[in-house]
């Protein structure tokens, strides 16, 4: 890619991860060739925007060849940096912990999970598919020996508000932060889920469809 | 509000709750006026953006004066149509269901939730948060007697594949979508969240990141 990843706009970088999947999905049904019309249906967006987002990284395929669906997808994996998976953490093993660890497919979203840390003893020494569940105590040791970069937070505000000043000391400089603990430290990469926006983004979606039926 | 709901881009809509987040954050902290520039700082967009955006809904406050946090709030509110929570429920009390349930604040973000439902003969009976865990055999009768409109889909994707049609029938037009599974239907509402999409973007945040150093 001929441009750095900090100059693109958020807004364009949010909507590469729903470029990458789908392309997978496309990929998937044996689709060979896509065109920036067809995206535009998939994503609903309009052929204009999805020319102008690639051409953010230098520009994809030639003005009316399309492009070579497996081509975009191993470029857009190579700018979200997928390919080279980083060694990541979680801390909390409970419901959030349990429902994120058991169900999000991280190894292909760019991290490799190791394990996961929690303080509760009846938790403790189990397996959340497949990855072990280990005790807070052995998070220093753990970190010395195999030097994770990234942690998923899934634990309440306050913990998260603890447990930041360690886990940055040990080299952690990625968090995926489902805490809503405001993490503001110097030289990380955050990104924050807030998944009330998503029930918010509903509620304006459903005021819409109302507004339109009562037309 | 003096635009059509539905005629208002996605990317302005995806940043609605972001305002609406920021504004009450900025009401706890006793803040009674704030500007474009101050919403732009914390948001990380640019002033005029933010003054575009509040613009698709009919412009508030007067150039030079800024806005009334609390008013601003308050339209914003509106505009998500949050201050009539709509009747929910939810599908799955698996890990997912719990930490979904027993985390995100629904009767805040548009929704009021009224009951969970699920299979699992362990569960039924029981609590998450004060709401009922009820067996799906009574779906359909709940349906009948309290109306929901709208239903948190926290089920594996052929579990939402077989009951979409039935929740459909019975009435519910919002789904938000934590399945994967590719709602089709028209005239519904749907917001699908997909967790590994904020796992990529933290991945090219990442490498944003060490790019950076590298220089």
């Amino acid at each position: 890619m001929n441009t750095k990843r900090s100059e693109v706009s958020a807004a364009v970088v949010r909507r590469l991860p729903r470029y990458y999947r789908c392309l997978v999905h496309l990929e998937q049904q044996g689709v060979v060739k896509t065109s920036s019309k067809e995206l535009a249906r998939i994503m609903d967006l309009t052929a204009s925007q999805i020319r102008q987002d690639l051409n953010c990284f230098g520009g994809f395929g030639q003005q009316g060849y399309g492009y070579s669906v497996a081509a975009l997808k191993s470029e857009i994996a190579d700018i979200l940096s997928l390919t080279s998976p980083r060694k990541m953490i979680q801390l909390g093993a409970g419901n959030l912990g349990k429902a994120i660890a058991g169900s999000v497919d991280f190894s292909s979203s760019g991290f490799e999970l190791l394990a996961i840390f929690d303080t509760n003893e009846w938790i403790v020494g189990s397996e959340i598919k497949d990855f072990p569940v280990l005790s807070l105590d052995v998070l220093k040791d753990f970190c010395h020996e195999h030097h994770p970069v990234a942690a998923s937070l899934c634990v309440p505000i306050e913990g998260a508000k603890v447990l930041l000043p360690l886990l940055v000391e040990l080299g952690i400089r990625s968090f995926l932060n489902f805490s809503h603990y405001d993490i503001d430290y110097d030289n990380v990469a955050v990104e924050n889920v807030y998944i009330a926006d998503s029930v918010m983004t509903l509620s304006y979606k459903t005021a819409a469809l109302e507004e339109e039926e009562s037309l």
